[in-house]
Formats: C-alpha cells, structure tokens, sequence
C-alpha cells in the first residue's frame, strides 16, 4: 500500500505545478486564494494521477493527459467545495472549508471559477489532436452532469428508508465513481488508446470507483475511530442509508425493525449505535458489503487484462488493490 | 425597437426547444424541473440569437451556432441562479427565483448542472470541424472565468466608495461583456469567419456589451418607476458604485461630500435620493454615461463595417441601438 502512496506522489508534483499555474492568473486575491486553497491543503491526487498512469498504461506519454487529469483534481475540488457548502461541512482535509474561510458566496464563485478553468484546461492540452481534446472535454463534461445528479439523489435520500439497492448503486456511481471513471477513460483517449481500450478503461475506472465508496461505507464499521478520524458507527447514528444499512434492513428479518428504529432515532445512545452494528454483523449486512467490494476490484483486475504487460498496468492492478487496503 | 423584438423571437423557438430537449434527461426530477425553470419563465433569448445571427452574418449557416449559441444561454442561466443566491435576490422574471422554490442547495447543482451541459452541447455541435468546436469550448470557458471574477469583483465593490472607472468598466466587461462577446465571437467560429472576423465580432459584442450595462445604471436614473418596474434611484438608495455614481464622486466639487454621504446612508429619505439625482444631472454625469454607451454603440457599428452588406448585418446594427433604446 505504501508502494501505491509512494508512486501516487511520484504524478502528484508535475500535477500539482500544472494546477497552480492555471490558478496563478485569477482575479482579484480572494478569488484566486479560495480558488487555489484545497489543492494547497493536500490531496491524495488520485484521479489526475490515474490519468497519467492509465496515459502510459495504454503506450502513451504521460504528459499528454497532464492538462486533461489536472482538469479532473480540479473538477474534484469544485465538487467538494460546493458539497461541504451543501452538506455544511466545515472542516476539509484537515482545515477550515472554503465557505468557512472565506464565505458562501465567494466558496461558490471558487468552485465556479475551477469548474471554469477545468474546461479551459482540457482545451489547451498539447501534443494530441483536436478529436482527442473534444472526447476528453466531453468525457468530463457527462462526470460533471452526473456528480450533480448523483449530489441530488445523495440529498433526496435524506428522511428516506426505502432506498434500494439499485438507487444506491446509481447514486454512488454518479457522485464518486463517473469522475474516476472519466479520469482513467481520459487518460486513455489522450494516450492514443483506441475505442475498445477506451471503454474498457472506463469500466476499470466505474469499478474502482464504486469499491472506493463501498469501503468508505464498510470503514465506518470496521475501522477503528482513532484511524479513522471520527467516531465509529457515525452514518449510524445520522441514519445514512449505506449500502450496509441497506442490506441489513433487507435481510436482518426481525431486527430490521430495531435497526430501522436506531437508523430513525436522532439521538442514538452508543448501546444503541453498538446494537445495530450486531444487528448488521448478524446477518451478513457488513461481509455482504464487502464481498461487493472485493468483486468490483476483482473485476476491475480482469478487464485490465486488454493491456499489454507493463509497469503502468502492474500499478493500476495495485491501485486497485489499494482502495481495499486503505483503512481511512 | 418592436422590430427586434420581433427578430429576436423568430430565433427563440429553436433554441428553447435545444435547451428544453437537452435538459429532458437530467434525474432526478427536482434537479431537472430546477434547471428549466428559469428558461421557461422566459427570457429575450439575446445572446444566443446574437450567435445565431452573427454566423449568417459572416456567410455561414445559423443552425451550425444553434447548439454554442444554446450553450451560451444555459451560461447565462447558470451565472443568474448561483448570482441570485448570492445577492439574496428572491425574484427573478417576474417570478420567484430557483433558490427561493426549491432552496440554495438545489438552486447551486441546478446552475452547476446547466454549467456542465453547456460544455457537453458545445461539444455535439453538428456541421462543424472538432477545431470549430474547441475554438468555440475556449471563448465559452473563457467567458465563463471573467463571469465568475466579475462578480468576485463585483462583490469586493461593496461597501467601497472609491472604486475608479478603470476598475468599474473592468468589472462590467467581465460580469456582462465577456459572455455577450463570447456569444458573438462562437457565431463568427461556428459560420466559419476568418480570425480577423471573429476578433472584430468579439469587439462588437464586447462593445454592446458595455453599453448594456451602462444603460442599466443611466435608466435607473432616466426612467420611470412603472417602465422600470422598480423605483428611480434604487441604485443611489443601495448605495451602489456605479458608472453615474463613479463619475459624479469625481466631477460634482464642492457637492461630492453630499453626494458621498448619501451614498454612504443606509436609510435615505426621498429627499435626499432625487437631491443625489439633481447633483448627478448638475455635474453632468448622468449624461456623462449616456455619452458613454453612445459611444460604445457608435464603435460597435463601425466594427462591423468588417461584414458584407446582408439582412444579417442589419440585424446586428440594429441590436446595436436596441440596447440604448430599451425602457427597462
């Protein structure tokens, strides 16, 4: 894992450089400051590093997807400072969140201004041909429609209990896994790839993306608060239907009353929290999740095999591997 | 004046179909009803006529700038949603603005949505080369980065009172100019003008542009309350910075210190509003901004001397004075 965090940070300064000097021409101070802020605050940089990676998998040149992927942190970034406005969330990687530092509205303008320039970005790539600029452009351009309607279906489950399995799915593929999705399929149109390779590299970036969010559900239970960062059991206790909660309350038989109960309750004791975490440990609701997961890397292992072996393929294996070993 | 009017409502059908038929797919339906609103509330549908127009008028096909010119349209819807959070404006239309119906947090993915559909129809432009089309995605992205400092400016106005004209046309051109020029600028790309050409349709409509927003501050002082449909003075009442109010800081001598107290009260009497307006007349910077957007009319129509003589180019002229004849 820590070979994976390693390699990561081999992308992230060229990605990082290429972020800054786009954002270095923004006007006035404050809009650029809150514009540049969460790239300064680190980031795992991920997305634009599979993009390079997924470049060189396919026997392209890194730098070919260096504007497109850093055009996808950027896109990122727009999307959290808009959803910690949203979800008022006031702390981000460790500091204060945009709206926190700097207010709603210019927070909103930041995230404006990024979603701007990620467009902008894409446009100026060097070194590939203008088809190849417009499918990247309009590979984001579809993660972007969708991180929106996947951040409105996240908001229209809140108070809802019925929420399937099916619309989980949808949902977590909208809102997290359609930009990893983008950020591995545009690293291949820009590495030359052709259209086969293309589409089975969007399907590799789908499927990591989707066990990416089942893990983080599948954390919150079995991680341990002090690795984790928060209190465990805490989309528990403000009754977020997770894919565990899910499953449990589909297959908890007569517990799924008392689970739906504690999932309901706005004030849950921590009896109560560790209740429904033997509730979901019971019937499998917690192993289910996981096995999920595991077979969305499995599969996402196997569609890589339309690769030629190489050092790039052998690290989008790993990649993927890495968003199960990950324990916050 | 009817005229174009007229003019501008024979382009409107087929670009709210383009948008109604765009935005038909976006889920869930919240989302969707959210992001259509403000188009079916209706609107003068300007700057995507003027791509349309402005395409014929360089000797190409209006239907090849339908698909940017409806880009350009959900651009300027997107700015007035997240704008109208912004300034807490509750009205918009003649209706209730998108985050007074369905709330901030929707009214924000709504403008975020229409953000991204822009780039993603810009995109799927048809009768036109993948150059044509970047071309167009760079004016649109370009624009859309001076919207969103514009009013970053904009707002870092308030409560200043010594903002100079150079910092208050930059203003205007970035919030107002820069998407109408895009407009006019994606016509002339997408009907295949030469780079001179569409430079000059860029200026043009960078110069109509000007002259909009200036002839928003002089009517605000020139009209009357039931044309307006707000009350003479609101902008004094406001204490806003703008062109007239600039203009009459520096030119009213011994009068300035009134006129800066009033703008500086938070509750004026009538009084004191129509005696801003008769210092603002004495000085002579109301007609120092009629003169103003005059001017930029007067350049805007000599710019497009560039053009063949053609119905088209007529229509251009004539939007050009449209814009100092308009009431309200």
């Amino acid at each position: 894992m820590s070979d994976v965090k390693e390699i990561l940070g081999n992308y992230s300064s060229d990605i990082i450089k290429t972020i800054e000097d786009e954002l270095s021409v923004i006007t006035p101070d404050n809009l650029q400051e809150a514009s540049i802020y969460l790239t300064k605050a680190g980031g795992k940089m991920l997305r634009p590093a599979l993009s390079l990676i997924t470049a060189e998998a396919v026997g392209g040149e890194k730098e070919n997807a260096l504007k497109a992927g850093s055009a996808i942190e950027l896109i990122h970034t727009f999307s959290l400072i808009h959803d910690d406005i949203m979800d008022k969330d006031d702390m981000r990687r460790g500091m204060p969140s945009v709206h926190t530092v700097w207010g709603e509205d210019v927070a909103i303008l930041a995230g404006d201004t990024l979603f701007s320039k990620a467009f902008e970005i894409i446009i100026c790539s060097q070194g590939t041909t203008s088809e190849q600029n417009n499918q990247a452009l309009a590979t984001v351009a579809d993660a972007c429609v969708k991180i929106c309607e996947g951040q409105a279906l996240d908001m229209g489950f809140e108070d809802r209990y019925d929420v399937s399995e099916d619309e989980y799915m949808e949902m977590i593929f909208k809102k997290t896994g359609a930009l990893i999705a983008a950020a591995t399929k545009v690293g291949a149109i820009m590495g030359g790839a052709s259209s086969e390779v293309i589409d089975a590299m969007y399907e590799y970036g789908r499927l990591i993306g989707l066990a990416f969010q089942i893990q983080d559900d599948y954390l919150d239970l079995a991680s341990d608060e002090e690795t984790l960062g928060k209190p465990i059991g805490s989309d528990i206790a403000k009754g977020k239907m997770t894919i565990i909660a899910i499953n449990g309350l589909a297959s908890a038989g007569d517990d799924s009353d008392k689970l739906l109960e504690i999932l309901k309750d706005d004030n849950n004791s921590q009896a109560n929290i560790d209740n429904a975490i033997e509730i979901l440990n019971n019937c499998g609701a917690i192993e289910y999740a996981r096995n999920l997961a595991l077979e969305s890397v499995d599969q996402a292992k196997e569609v890589l095999e339309i690769l030629p072996d190489s050092s790039s393929k052998q690290v989008l294996c790993d990649i993927a591997d890495f968003v199960l070993e990950r324990h916050s």
